[in-house]
C-alpha cells in the first residue's frame, strides 16, 4: 500500500491521470457498508521514542536569524515587511534568480540593513544555503513543490521552517512534515496568512465566546480569478516562475489551494483541539476556462489551446468532523467571478459570513450577550451597521490589538501578512507555542491529495487521517500565546497550556 | 433490489434509521473502481407501449375546473390568487378541516364567486373528491406524504395535477408520478415557486443568450429558520397541521426540501433538456439546533427536548452532470440565519448570485454583450448599479413582462406564486406544453430519498435515475412556451419545439 501510494504520486507528478485511479484501495478493515465505502490511506507508524509536538515552546530566541528562499511574488514582499519586525536579522536571500536576490538586498541597503548572504543560480541553491548556514528560521516562498522538500532538509539541518501555503502537495509530503517536525522538534508553521484577517479573527473570538452557539456548518473558498497570471509569459506582470503554476493546472486536479479558506474555519471549529476532519467528499467540474482563455489569448491552434488541463474549473470539498459538524471548502482559479474566500459560520445561535459581503446576524436570546444592551437582534436578519461595527469593536482579536496599528501602516494584504508575521517572531523570541503547529500544516495542506483522491474515485468518501496519531481531543481550542506582561496589558488570560 | 427499496421506503417512514443503512448495495454491473463505489437504484422498465411525455401538450381548454385539495397556508392562498386568473371555475375545496374548507369558500362568496363544492372530515376527503367530480385540474398543497399519492390517484382519475413542492418524498413515489403521467398522458407539474422570481427568470435569460459563457457551477438553496412554526402547537400562528414537518425533521434526513433551489440552477443547466444530473453526494451535520431550541421552550424534560431528532441540521449535497457540470444544493431549517436560496451563475463569461446580495459580474470581452455599450466590465467585481439596472431590464425574462405586472398587485411572495398560477392555466388553456414537466417533478424531489441515501451510506456517491429513461438529451434548454400572437406581441420565438 505504502509503495502503491508513492506510485500515486509520482504518477500525478507526472500528469498520468489514469494511472492514479486505483490508488484508493478501501480500507479493509471495514467492518460496515458504510466503512468499507470509505477510502482510507495507511498512517506510518511512529518511531520508537518518536512524541508529538503539540504545543512545542522552544528556547527563547533573541535575535531572530533569518534566510528567505524564494523571492518571488511572496517571498520579495515578505522581505520587505520583515525589515520592520523588531529582533530580526535577515541573514539570506535565496532564490533561482540572481537578480530577485540582488533586488531584495538592494531593498535592504537602502533601509539602512546590512546586506544579507545571497544565494542562487539553479534549484540547489537552497540546499547550499540549508547545508551552509547557521539561522534559527528558514521562510520558505518557492513554488509550491519545493515547500516540502526544503521544509524537511531545513528541520533536519536544525532549522525552524516557515512555509507558504499549501505546505505539501500530497498526503505523503504532509506526513514526511509531521515525521520531521515530530523527530526535530523543530517549529513548521504553515503561512496560513488569512487567519491573521480581522473579521475571520474577530469571528473566531466571538465563536470562542459563545456569540454563535454550537457552530455546526462553516465554509470558506479560494475563489480568484487567475487565469491572467497563470498564463502570463516571463517578464509579464505577475508572472509565475517557470509557469509553475499553470503546470499544477495541466497535471493536478481537485483542490490544490485549499488553505486560505480553510484555515480560519479549521480554527473556529478547533481542528484538532477537540474535533477533527474526519471524511471528505470532493467534486469537480470539467475543464472549460482555461481552454477558452487560451484560445482567445492564444489563438484556437496554440500549444496552450491544445493542452488537456486535468484541474477541473471549479472543485468543492465537503468535509465532516468527529463531533458532526460539517465544513464545506471550494477552489477556483479559472473563473470570471469576484473574489471570495466566503468564510461562513452557522451556529445554533448566530450566523457570520465575509463574502461577498460581511454580516452577522445573532438571536436575540443569546445568552453570550445577554450582559450587552443590543436592540432588536434576530436570527432571520443581519444586525444593522451600528450594531456591527459594535460587535466588531468589542469582539476584536487581542492578537489584532497587539499589532493591528502597525499592520496597517505595513501592509500586505490589507495588514494580515505582516500579523502573521509579527507572531511568528514574537513567539520565537518568547518562547511561546506558535499560533499554528505542524499538524495544522499536513490538515489544511493534505486536501490537496485527499480531494484528488475523491475525484478520482467518483467523489467516493475519502478518510483524513489523524495527523496527531490520536491526540486530536487533548488541546482545547484554538489559542494565540501571550507573554504573561502582554497578556495582562491586552486584559486576557496569557499562555494557554495542555 | 426492488422489495429492498421498498422495505428502506418503509423503515424510513416507520423512524427506523438503522434499518435504512443497507439499502443502498452498489451496482453490480460495476466495471471499474470508481463505478464500483456509486450506489446505483434499479431503473422501472416502461410497460409496453407507454412513452414519454416530454413537451407533451393536450388538448384546449377554455375554462379550467380547478379542485384544490390542502387548504393549509400554500393552499389557501393559492385559492385566493385563483379568483385574478381569467378562464378558471373554482369547483371544488378539499381539506381534512372543515373551518379551512369554509374559510375559502366565503372568501370566494365575498368576491362574488359561486360557492365551490366542499369536501372535508377526514384524510379521505380527496378520494372521494378525485372519484366524484369531474374537474380539469387538481392543485395539490397538502402535506408533503400526500402528494403523490393523491396525484397518481387524480391522474388515474384523468385530471392534471399540479403538486406543492416536493412533489415526491422518495425515488420511488418519483417513478410513480413519471409512470402514471406517462400512462395517462396527464400534465404533472410541481408547483416550484421560485423559478418564476424575477432575478431567476433574468438569470435564466442571460445564460441562455450567452452572457455567463459556459456555465460551469450553479448553487442553490433552502435555509430558512423554520424552528418556531416546526414546534407551533396548534392554533398557533404559521403551525403545521398536526406538526407534519416536525416528524419530517423526527424520522427523515437529507435534503427533504430542495426545490427551491435546485428548480432555477437546474434550468439555466437544461436538466433533462440536453443536460442531466449524474451522481450527487450529500453530507449532513449532527443535530443540534432542534434540541436546543426545544429544551428553551418546553424545558429541558419535555418529550420535544428529548425527542432523537434523526435529521442533520445542515446538509449540503453536490451533483455532477453529464455534461461535467457542478451544482451544490444546501438545507438548513433549523438554525438561526438569514433567509437563502443562493441562486449563484458561475460561468467561463460571467457570474451571478442572489443571496446575500444579488450582484452580477461579466467579463469585458464577452461576446454576447458587445452590442452594448457596457463600460469597465470586469470579471473581478460586480458590476455598479446602474449597470445591473440596466441589464435586470434588458434580459427582464418575457413571462415576467407578460405577467410579472399583475403578480406584483396579487401578491404571493413578492408576485411569483401568482406568475406561476397564471402561467399554468395559460399554458391549459392555449393546449401549450407547461413550463416544467413531469420529469422535473421527479428530478427536482428525488434529492430527497437521494441525499438520505447517501448520508446513510457515509457520503457514498449515488446515481441520479434518468427519469426520461434516455431522452434527457432531445430537447434543448428550458423553454417557455407563448401563443403565436402572444410571442409576436413580446418579439419573442412562439412555442418551442422538439
Amino acid at each position: 500500500m505504502k509503495i502503491k501510494q508513492i506510485l500515486c504520486a509520482a504518477f500525478v507528478a507526472a500528469g498520468v491521470a489514469a494511472g492514479f485511479q486505483g490508488c484508493g484501495a478501501p480500507s479493509s478493515s471495514a467492518d460496515s457498508a458504510q466503512e468499507g465505502r470509505i477510502i482510507e490511506l495507511p498512517v506510518p507508524e511512529r518511531a520508537a521514542g518518536q512524541t508529538d509536538v503539540l504545543n512545542l515552546a522552544t528556547e527563547p530566541i533573541d535575535t531572530v536569524r533569518v534566510a528567505f528562499v524564494g523571492l518571488g511574488m511572496r517571498g520579495g514582499d515578505a522581505v520587505r515587511r520583515y525589515t520592520y519586525i523588531p529582533g530580526v536579522e535577515i541573514v539570506a536571500l535565496c532564490d533561482v534568480y540572481e537578480d530577485r536576490v540582488k533586488a531584495s538586498n538592494a531593498m535592504l541597503q537602502k533601509k539602512g540593513r546590512p546586506a544579507a548572504q545571497e544565494y542562487f543560480g539553479d534549484t540547489a541553491a537552497w540546499r547550499r544555503l540549508v547545508a551552509q548556514l547557521d539561522v534559527d528560521l528558514v521562510y520558505i516562498c518557492t513554488g509550491w513543490e519545493w515547500h516540502t522538500p526544503i521544509a524537511v532538509e531545513a528541520m533536519k539541518a536544525g532549522k525552524h521552517v516557515a512555509i507558504e501555503v499549501p505546505a505539501a502537495m500530497s498526503v505523503d509530503e504532509c506526513w514526511a512534515l509531521v515525521n520531521t517536525a515530530e523527530q526535530t522538534r523543530k517549529h513548521c508553521i504553515m503561512l496560513e496568512n488569512c487567519v491573521y484577517d480581522n473579521f475571520e479573527m474577530a469571528t473566531l473570538n466571538m465563536a470562542q465566546k459563545g456569540l454563535f452557539g454550537e457552530v455546526i456548518h462553516v465554509e470558506g473558498a479560494y475563489l480568484h480569478d487567475l487565469r491572467s497570471m497563470n498564463f502570463a509569459q516571463a517578464g509579464e506582470p505577475g508572472h509565475y516562475a517557470d509557469m509553475w503554476r499553470l503546470k499544477q493546472n495541466t497535471h493536478r486536479t481537485g483542490d490544490v489551494y485549499p488553505t486560505h479558506g480553510l484555515g480560519p474555519i479549521a480554527q473556529i471549529l478547533g481542528i484538532h483541539r477537540g474535533d477533527r476532519m474526519k471524511t471528505l467528499v470532493s467534486m469537480n467540474t470539467d475543464q472549460f476556462g482555461m481552454t477558452e482563455y487560451a484560445r482567445k489569448k492564444f489563438g484556437d491552434t496554440s500549444a496552450y489551446a491544445k493542452t488537456p488541463y486535468r484541474m477541473g474549473d471549479h472543485t468543492t470539498t465537503l468535509i465532516r468532523t468527529e463531533n458532526g459538524k460539517t465544513m464545506m471548502v471550494q477552489h477556483d482559479v479559472t473563473s470570471p467571478r469576484p473574489y471570495s474566500r466566503i468564510h461562513q459560520v452557522s451556529g445554533t445561535k448566530g450566523f457570520a459570513q465575509k463574502y461577498p459581503m460581511t454580516g452577522i446576524a445573532l438571536e436575540a436570546d443569546n445568552e453570550a450577550i445577554q450582559g450587552a444592551d443590543y436592540q432588536n437582534l434576530s436570527g432571520h436578519s443581519y444586525v444593522p451597521r451600528a450594531t456591527f461595527d459594535r460587535l466588531m469593536e468589542e469582539y476584536r482579536h487581542p492578537v489584532i490589538r497587539q499589532v493591528g496599528a502597525l499592520a496597517q501602516e505595513v501592509g500586505g494584504h490589507g495588514g494580515m501578512d505582516f500579523v502573521m508575521d509579527y507572531r511568528l517572531i514574537y513567539c520565537l523570541r518568547n518562547g511561546l507555542p506558535l499560533d499554528m503547529d505542524v499538524y495544522d500544516a499536513a490538515e489544511m495542506s493534505c486536501l490537496t491529495g485527499l480531494s484528488e483522491l475523491s475525484i478520482e474515485n467518483g467523489s467516493a468518501p475519502v478518510a483524513v487521517p489523524d495527523f496527531t496519531r490520536g491526540a486530536w481531543n487533548r488541546l482545547r481550542g484554538q489559542s494565540y500565546a501571550f507573554t504573561a506582561a502582554d497578556a495582562e496589558a491586552l486584559g486576557i488570560a496569557a499562555a494557554a497550556g495542555e
